[in-house]
C-alpha cells in the first residue's frame, strides 16, 4: 500500500504557524497511526497545478493512491473510513461523528472564523456587523458549553469530529474567547494533551522553522 | 419503509423566509424522489428536546427511520449516500461530491455568511475587519468563478454539492454580490431553475405563510 501524501505549504509567516489546517490531518494520521509523507507547494508563488488541486490555492491536500482530496472536512471523513480510531463503523455512531464534524466547521467555525478576522485585524470599532460578529459566537459557544459540560467527546469517544472541534475552539482560545465557558476550554485542553496533537503540533511547527 | 421526516420550524419572521435551511434538504428530497413529510417545533419557544435533536437549537433536522440526523451538510450527505441523483456511487466521483460540500460549506459560505451578516444589519462603516470580510468574500467568488467557467455542476453531473453550493450562492446574488460573477451567477440561475428548487422554494415559502 502506497504511503499517504500530505501537501502543505513550504514555509508561512509566523503568525499562521501552529495553525495551518494541515495540522487537522497530521493530527488524524497520528491518531489513527497511518504511515504518510509530506510534501510542498510553494506558498509565495502558486501555480496552475496548486488550483487543480486545491481550488481555493489553499493547503492542504491529501494524495491516497490515485487520489487527491481538498478540504479538511473531507478529508477527515476520508481517514475516518479507514480508520476505527477515527470514526466508529457502527451505523449510529457514524452518523454521530459527522453530524458533529459538520457542527465544527458549518455552525461553531462558521461563528469563530469572522470573529478571528477582527481579532487578527485589530479592529475594535463598535459597528453593528460586528456586534452581530460577536453576538453569534458567543451564542454558539453557549450551546457547546451546555454539550461540552455533559461529556468528554462529542460522538461516544474520541473522534475527527473532535478533531475538527477541538482545533475550531483552539483558535478562539489563542484570542482568550473561551474565558467564560470552563467546558469548552477543558475540552481544547484535554484534546491538545493528546500526543497525536502535541507530536503533530510539533512537525509542523519544525516544518515551517526548517525553511526559515 | 417509513417516510422521512424534516423538521423545520412552525413559523418564522418574513426576511429569512424562502432561505431557511430546511429548503436544501427539500431541494434534495425532491431530487431523489424520495417521499417525505414536515413536522414543526415552535419558532419562539425552543424546548428541551429541540436542543436534544439539534443543539445549536437550528433547523433543520431529519428522521430517517431510527436516526435523528442535524447539520445541512451531513443531512445531505445521508440523501447522497441513499439515491444516486444526489451522489454517484463511483468512488472517484462520490470523492469529488464530498470535497466539493465540504467547500460550499467550509471555502464558501465561511466567506459569505460574515459578508451577510454585515449586509443584514445594514453596516456600511469602513473599518478594518469589514475590509477582511469583503476582501475575503472576493477571493473566494474570483476561484469559483473560475470553476465555473469551466463546468456545469461541480462534480460531473448534478449533486448535493451543487444545491448547497446554489443555496450558498443564492443568498449573496439576493444582495447583488455576483454581479461581477457572471459564472457564478449564471450558475445560481441554471440551479434554481430545476423544478426540485422551484417546487421545495415554493413549499417552503407556502408552509412559513400557513402559518401567519
Amino acid at each position: 500500500m502506497a504511503d499517504l501524501i500530505l501537501v502543505t505549504f513550504d514555509w508561512v509567516p509566523e503568525m499562521p504557524r501552529g495553525y495551518v489546517r494541515d495540522l487537522r490531518v497530521r493530527w488524524a494520521l497520528e491518531e489513527a497511526g497511518l504511515p504518510y509523507r509530506v510534501e510542498t507547494v510553494p506558498f509565495r508563488t502558486r501555480g496552475a497545478e496548486h488550483f487543480v488541486n486545491q481550488p481555493f490555492g489553499q493547503v492542504p491536500w491529501l494524495i491516497d493512491g490515485g487520489f487527491s482530496i481538498f478540504e479538511s472536512g473531507a478529508i477527515l471523513l476520508h481517514l475516518g473510513e479507514r480508520s476505527s480510531a477515527l470514526m466508529s463503523s457502527d451505523s449510529r455512531r457514524r452518523s454521530a461523528v459527522i453530524e458533529w464534524l459538520f457542527a465544527a466547521l458549518n455552525s461553531v467555525e462558521a461563528a469563530s472564523l469572522p470573529w478571528t478576522i477582527f481579532r487578527f485585524s485589530g479592529d475594535i470599532a463598535e459597528t453593528p456587523g460586528r456586534t452581530h460578529v460577536e453576538a453569534f459566537l458567543e451564542s454558539r459557544l453557549q450551546r457547546m458549553e451546555a454539550v461540552l459540560a455533559g461529556r468528554e467527546w462529542l460522538a461516544g469517544s474520541f473522534s475527527v469530529a473532535d478533531i475538527l472541534m477541538a482545533d475550531v475552539l483552539r483558535l478562539v482560545d489563542r484570542f482568550d474567547g473561551l474565558a467564560e465557558f470552563p467546558a469548552c476550554r477543558s475540552y481544547v485542553r484535554r484534546a491538545t494533551a493528546r500526543p497525536s496533537f502535541v507530536k503533530a503540533h510539533a512537525d509542523q511547527l519544525a516544518h515551517f522553522a526548517a525553511a526559515d
